[in-house]
C-alpha cells in the first residue's frame, strides 16, 4: 500500500514511517522540520541528539534494504507543495501527524495560539482539498487527542453521541471541551473532517489519542541512530517521559497541582498498533469515525508515584512534588472514556509496568549528562489570577 | 457605553452603529473593507452603490450631530491595530461582525476555504487576546449563525444540551453539524471563545443568528445616502432579499431542490433589538452565553411562495423555479430550534408579512435598471457526483 506519512520528521512519525516500512508497504514521509526550530525558540533539546531526516532514510535502506521516500515541504503555508505531493504519490492511505502538538506552546501567548491553529487548521484543510482533488478514495488517518473531550461529568464515548430530546433521537457528534488552543485546534480539524466526509465523501478515521510515553520500537533498536525525539521539557514533554527525566536527574517529579487530573495513556509502541489497525480497516467511503486510542487510564499523581517506585529499584531516591498547576483544568473529576472499537479490531494493549517504567529510566539514565533541567519546569500559565478554578 | 463595531462597513454592522450612536452610546466602527474586494471578485454590486464608510460617517453627523469614529484596518492580519484599538478605545461592549459571512464564498474552492477559516478565526483569536490584555472586563457580543448546528433531527436548544448518559448528568456545549467552511468558522469561534471563557473569564454572548432579510431600519431612513449594502447574488444575498430581486426583475425565484430546508429568519431591524437586548444585558464575567437569534422558522419554498402572493399584489407575475440544489442540505428535514432567551429579554418581533415583502418589493423596483440578473443563480457547488444525499 502506498501511505503517506505527514509529520514523518516527529517523535511519533518517525516510528510510523519505520513501522509501517518494515511491513513492506511503500512509504513517503512529508515534514517542514518545523520541529527542530521551535526547540530552538524554547531551549529544548530532545534527550539525544537527532539526526536530520535524510540521513536516517538513508541509513533505513542501508540496514533494512527499504526505502522510505522524503518530501521536504510545509502543508500549510504551500499547498502547491500539498497538491503536487498527493498528485505524485497517490497515497492510499495518509497518516496525519504533521501538527503543533504541544498544549503549553499553543497557551505561550497570541502568537503561538494564532500560529497553533494557522499551522493546525490550514494544514488539514489543505490536506482535505487535496485527498478530494486527487486521491478521493483514500483513507485520512488523523491524529486527534483525547484531551478534545476535556473532563466531562458523563463517559466518554468514541466521537458520537446518542442523544434523546424531548422524546426525540439522533446521533451527533460528541460534545467537546478543549483544553488549550492546541486541543481547540484538534476539535477544529475533526470538524472540517467531518464535513469533509459529508460533503465529498472523505473516508476518516480520527484517532483521539490519549498521553503517549516509551522510547523504544522494535524498528527504533535495529540501529542507534534510528531512534526517535525524546522530548522531556515542560513544553513538548509528555507527563511519564518527563517524570523519568526528572528521577534520573535527582530534580522532584513535577506534578501539577493536586494530581487527580486522569487521562489516558498509550505506549508508543500500541500507537503503531493502533494506526496500524486503522490502516489495515479502513473507513467507509464518507464515512468519520473515532476511535479513542489509549489503553489505560491513570492520574498524573498516580504515574509519578509509578515512577518512584520504578525509581527506586535502581537505587534512585525520586521525590514528588505538587507544584501550582499552570493549566487550568479539573484536579479530582470524573473521567470514563470507552476505547472499545481499537479492541473489537485487535488491539492487545501493552500495560504499563514498573518494569517497563525502569526500562525508560535505564535507557534516560544513559544519555544523563545532556539533560537540561532548566527546561524541566512550567513556564507558560493559563489561568489569570481573578478566574476561579473548574470543577470539571 | 463605549461600544466597538467590528465590520461595520457591512450590511448589518452598518445600521447597528448608527442605531447605538442614536441610542447616545460612543461608537468605534472598525472594519478592513475587504467586503469591496470580494465584491469585485465575484462580480457583484449591492443594489444601490455603497458610499463610503468615512462619507456616510460625516454624513451622519451631519444628520444626527453624533459622531461614530472609524478605525480601517485588518483585524486578521494586523494584530498591532487590534491591541492598539482596543488599549486606546477601552470598549465596554465589542459586537463583533467582521467576518466572511458568506458559505457559497467559502466553498469555491481551496482558496475560499482557507481564506474564510483564517479570516475569522485568527480575527476572532486576535479579538479575544486583545480583550484579555486591555479589557479584560469587557462584553463581547458575538455574531454567530444557526447554521451552527445543521438540522438535528432533535430540537435545537441554546448553545447547551442537558445530556444523561449512563445515569450520569452533565450539562454540555450543543452538537453541532455545520454546512459550510463558513458555518465551520464561526463553529471554531464559538469553541475558542468558549475556552477564553473558562480560561480567562472572558464574557460571551454568542448570538446565533437566523437569515435576515430587510433593507431599512429607522437611522437608513434617516437619509438616502445612509442606506445599507444590499445584495442580491447567489453568494452574498439572503434569500429572501435574492428572491424579491428576482421578482422584480422577472426572474423565476430560485428554489433549491425541493425547498422543504426549514431555517431560522428575523427582520433587520430584530438584529439590532437583539443585539441591543444583549449588549444591555451582559454576560457574567467567565459566561458563554449563547441565544439562538431568529423570530420564525420558515421553509425556503414557503419564503417564495410569499414573495410571489406579495409580487401579486404590486402586478408583477413571479414564477418559482426549483433548480438542482448547489449544497449539501437535507430538503425535508425535522426543525424545532428554541429561541427563549431573546423573548425572556423583552424581544417583540417584527413577524414577516406580505405587506412587509411588498415594501422590500417596491423599494428593490426603484433600482431595478441597476440590477445584475447574471449573478442571481448559483455557481458554487458543494457536492460531488458520487456523494448521496444527506437525510439530515
Amino acid at each position: 500500500m502506498r501511505i503517506l506519512v505527514l509529520g514523518g520528521d516527529g517523535y511519533l512519525g518517525w516510528p510510523t514511517a519505520m513501522y509501517f516500512s518494515q511491513l513492506g508497504h511503500e512509504i513517503l514521509v512529508v515534514d517542514n522540520l518545523a520541529k527542530r526550530q521551535w526547540e530552538a525558540e524554547i531551549d529544548s533539546i530532545p534527550l539525544q541528539a537527532l539526526p536530520t531526516l535524510r540521513h536516517r532514510v538513508r541509513l533505513w535502506e542501508e540496514v533494512t534494504g527499504k526505502e522510505i521516500g522524503v518530501a521536504v515541504g510545509d502543508i500549510a503555508e504551500n499547498h502547491r507543495f500539498v497538491y503536487d505531493t498527493f498528485g505524485d504519490f497517490e497515497p492510499e492511505a495518509v497518516i496525519h501527524y504533521a501538527e503543533q502538538p504541544s498544549a503549553p506552546y499553543s497557551m505561550a501567548g497570541r502568537d503561538h495560539a494564532v500560529y497553533t491553529q494557522r499551522n493546525n487548521v490550514i494544514g488539514n484543510l489543505n490536506v482535505l482539498h487535496a485527498m478530494q482533488k486527487h486521491v478521493p478514495d483514500a483513507h485520512l488517518v488523523k491524529l486527534g487527542t483525547m484531551g478534545e473531550y476535556g473532563t466531562p461529568n458523563i463517559d466518554i464515548e468514541e466521537g458520537w453521541l446518542d442523544v434523546e430530546l424531548n422524546g426525540r433521537k439522533d446521533r451527533l457528534p460528541f460534545p467537546k471541551l478543549p483544553g488549550s488552543f492546541y486541543h481547540l485546534s484538534k476539535v477544529h480539524d475533526s470538524h472540517n473532517i467531518h464535513f469533509a466526509c459529508r460533503v465529498w465523501g472523505t473516508r476518516c478515521t480520527d484517532l483521539n489519542q490519549g498521553v503517549v510515553y516509551g522510547i523504544t520500537t522494535d524498528e527504533t533498536e535495529l540501529h542507534p541512530d534510528l531512534h526517535t525525539s525524546f522530548h522531556y521539557d515542560a513544553v513538548f514533554g509528555t507527563v511519564l517521559n518527563r517524570y523519568c527525566v526528572q528521577a534520573v536527574v535527582g530534580e522532584p517529579l513535577t506534578v501539577y497541582g493536586a494530581g487527580g487530573q486522569r487521562r489516558g495513556f498509550l505506549n508508543i509502541r500500541d500507537t503503531l498498533q493502533c494506526v496500524r489497525l486503522a490502516v489495515e480497516n479502513p473507513a467507509d467511503k464518507g464515512e468519520f469515525r473515532v476511535f479513542n486510542q489509549f489503553t489505560e487510564v491513570f492520574s498524573v499523581l498516580e504515574l509519578a508515584e509509578m515512577v518512584v517506585a520504578a525509581a527506586k529499584h535502581l537505587g534512585m531516591d525520586a521525590q514528588i512534588a505538587h507544584i501550582d498547576n499552570p493549566r487550568v483544568e479539573a484536579e479530582e473529576h470524573y473521567y470514563n472514556p470507552r476505547n472499545d472499537a481499537l479492541l473489537a479490531l485487535g488491539l492487545t494493549p501493552r500495560l504499563l509496568s514498573e518494569e517497563l517504567v525502569e526500562d525508560i529510566l535505564s535507557r534516560v539514565a544513559r544519555h544523563a549528562d545532556s539533560i537540561d533541567r532548566a527546561t524541566l519546569l512550567p513556564t507558560v500559565r493559563w489561568r489569570h489570577a481573578d478566574v476561579p478554578a473548574p470543577t470539571r
